[in-house]
């Protein structure tokens, strides 16, 4: 059987180098990054150099760097201590967001009573930036938290409009970066954007770590609470090992950035001429076919099946060895439908199967083939 | 120069079997364990495979174990949400907490205005249970914390006590296990505590994962808002690999429990005898000179060196390649005197540098040798 991986906005495969670099530090580094001693210094400097790696590549101060334990804890870092912190009264977000910010914002919601507004989702799973205009004129305190690649669609923010509608209204703006940052590029001087969050496992790093940019003097407090670490901004010994693959796996991604990303491009680009092709039906969710307006990480179709056929879609493309997602990385083992989708697509369409592939460089052209053959078939 | 790493409290060596684990589940398993695909699954069950096996150590159901990202991520959860979501309003600690407790619970006094008691402790480090069962006689609805093992002076609560107390006065009771879990067996059917927190990279585990025992129906809330991770009680993509390495740690070191534990306190009861003899004006911090009412994993001793002098001692014990830590783990990198030894200490002693040394099983009687000899040439 094959086994063909086309989840790669859920999680990635680690690089090889990023695997060794973390067996070499657990071998040799054990020290506690907090002891003073020559053990403790040497894992103290590993991570500071990790801090400035990916300082510099954002354009950055490494003090603006602050490492988590992945992208969820990064957004709830940002929201939690934006509202208690920096008495931010006022959210402005939309329903196609992540789940960890949705979810902590309505949280946050019970727990300060702040007002939270949603902003308008055109069909294509655009944000409206003439409604963004008109909530964000408002006398609130207002942090506008809107993600900077869609997980689930794939399509892009104008995160450059958003910044500058921000900055003119002062309004504080967090992005999640998590489908972005290892594909894309950011120049965080350029770019005026307050908070930003980041995880290692989506761009070929380990699970379970990755960062906040929390620009200089922003007044944030932490998320947990105990000893100094990261500047004390995040108490907790810090996951020597974990910091390093992170730095590695992006390093490799920026060194690589280009020719990889045309070449996953290229796929997609066949995926999407294989699949209209064969399955002259098919649509498209959000921007996710159209090459320019969507990453070129992934794709996401509505199949023209029955909806008693489509419960069985997902189920027959396991045992092909195929693997992909229906909804968010998060969602894919639960029966719900998507809520992404929910916001963007007709009823009729919400009856269809949608599915989402993504991809990374160590997919091929012969596993789109294999994997249209695979639908053709079920779909006939 | 010789290495000798004697900072096992602040974090320890990682066993081979544990290193080996992770780099073949980092290699092998990358699948997000919230996919349904065979990826994923093959993720999904590792990650509950390992959470029986912590289970059943604790002898306590799978449910009841909560994955975190380290001890200080546990004790946040816990504290956090017993005030928020389970009306806690009162809370009784000690100031020889670890800061993870500490400032966590000053936050929420900030947060909530809840009462905080401390508990007196003793000239030995001991808590003081007569004022313990009076500060607990009250209408407020109370969390007990304190902690089973001290990081700094070794001093072993009296756990089964303080869990009784706390269910004859309907309290609830939660105890930071950091120093313990690992190291001395618990068993929590018979133990009615209801919240415990431990960390792996103190059992020769990995560094930045944890575990959060809390007992079923507690109505506890998460502090990471987002998947539904951890039956919804900790959002965010799992460390499959952290949690593999965390689950092999533990089970090396109760496979070998008993005589571990017998070496190390052997080698313990070797660097007293020798330090006591070398050293005659030594005096031990807490309990940690008494091989039964402390753990067998650490001494914290105060060294007859004149203040001047004092600041010395940690530098050349660097020097000569040695790795110890003044106060706790998180604060042997500050300059700052350990609000432990604060509270137990006279002025007098204060003045004098105090130490920890802790043991681990590679470890040997040589380097105690070593260090008692450095110590004495420091001090002649
Ligand atoms: C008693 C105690 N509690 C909590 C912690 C924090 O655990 P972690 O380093 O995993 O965050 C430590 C060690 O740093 C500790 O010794
Ligand atoms: C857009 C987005 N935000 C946040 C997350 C959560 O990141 P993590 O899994 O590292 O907690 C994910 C992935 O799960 C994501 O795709």
């Amino acid at each position: 059987m094959k086994n063909v991986y086309f989840d790669n906005a859920a999680t990635t495969q680690m690089r090889d180098e990023v695997i060794t670099s973390i067996t070499e530090v657990m071998r040799k580094n054990y020290g506690n990054a907090s002891s003073s001693h020559s053990f403790g210094r040497s894992s103290k400097s590993l991570i500071e150099q990790s801090r400035k790696t990916i300082a510099q590549y954002l354009n950055v101060s490494a003090g603006e760097i602050v490492f988590t334990a992945g992208g969820t804890e990064a957004d709830n870092l940002v929201l939690r201590s934006a509202v208690r912190d920096l008495g931010v009264n006022h959210v402005i977000t939309s329903k196609i967001e992540h789940h960890a910010v949705l979810h902590t914002i309505e949280q946050l919601e019970k727990e300060y009573g702040i007002l939270v507004s949603y902003v308008n989702i055109t069909a294509h799973g655009d944000v409206d930036y003439k409604h963004l205009e008109t909530l964000i004129q408002t006398e609130n305190k207002t942090l506008v938290s809107l993600m900077h690649i869609n997980n689930e669609i794939g399509n892009i923010l104008d995160i450059k409009r958003v910044a500058n509608l921000c900055k003119a209204n002062d309004a504080l703006f967090h992005t999640d970066a998590v489908q972005s940052i290892g594909h894309y590029k950011m120049d965080l001087q350029e770019l005026q954007i307050d908070f930003l969050a980041a995880s290692a496992h989506k761009f070929h790093g380990p699970k379970g770590v990755g960062f906040t940019f929390i620009r200089k003097n922003s007044g944030l407090k932490p998320l947990i609470f105990g000893g100094e670490q990261e500047r004390g901004l995040r108490a907790g010994t810090e996951s020597v090992h974990n910091i390093i693959g992170m730095e590695v796996a992006l390093k490799s991604a920026y060194a690589n950035m280009n020719s990889e990303a045309d070449s996953i491009k290229a796929l997609k680009h066949y995926f999407i001429y294989k699949v209209v092709k064969d399955i002259p039906k098919v649509t498209f969710n959000g921007q996710s076919g159209d090459l320019e307006k969507s990453t070129y990480t992934l794709v996401n179709i509505c199949l023209p099946v029955p909806p008693k056929k489509a419960a069985m879609l997902l189920f027959q493309l396991d045992l092909k060895g195929i693997a992909c997602s229906k909804g968010s990385a998060c969602q894919s083992g639960s029966s719900q439908n998507s809520h992404v989708l929910t916001e963007i697509l007709s009823d009729t369409d919400l009856q269809k199967p949608s599915i989402r592939f993504s991809f990374s460089v160590y997919n091929t052209k012969e596993e789109v083939d294999y994997v249209i053959d695979v639908l053709k078939a079920f779909i006939e």
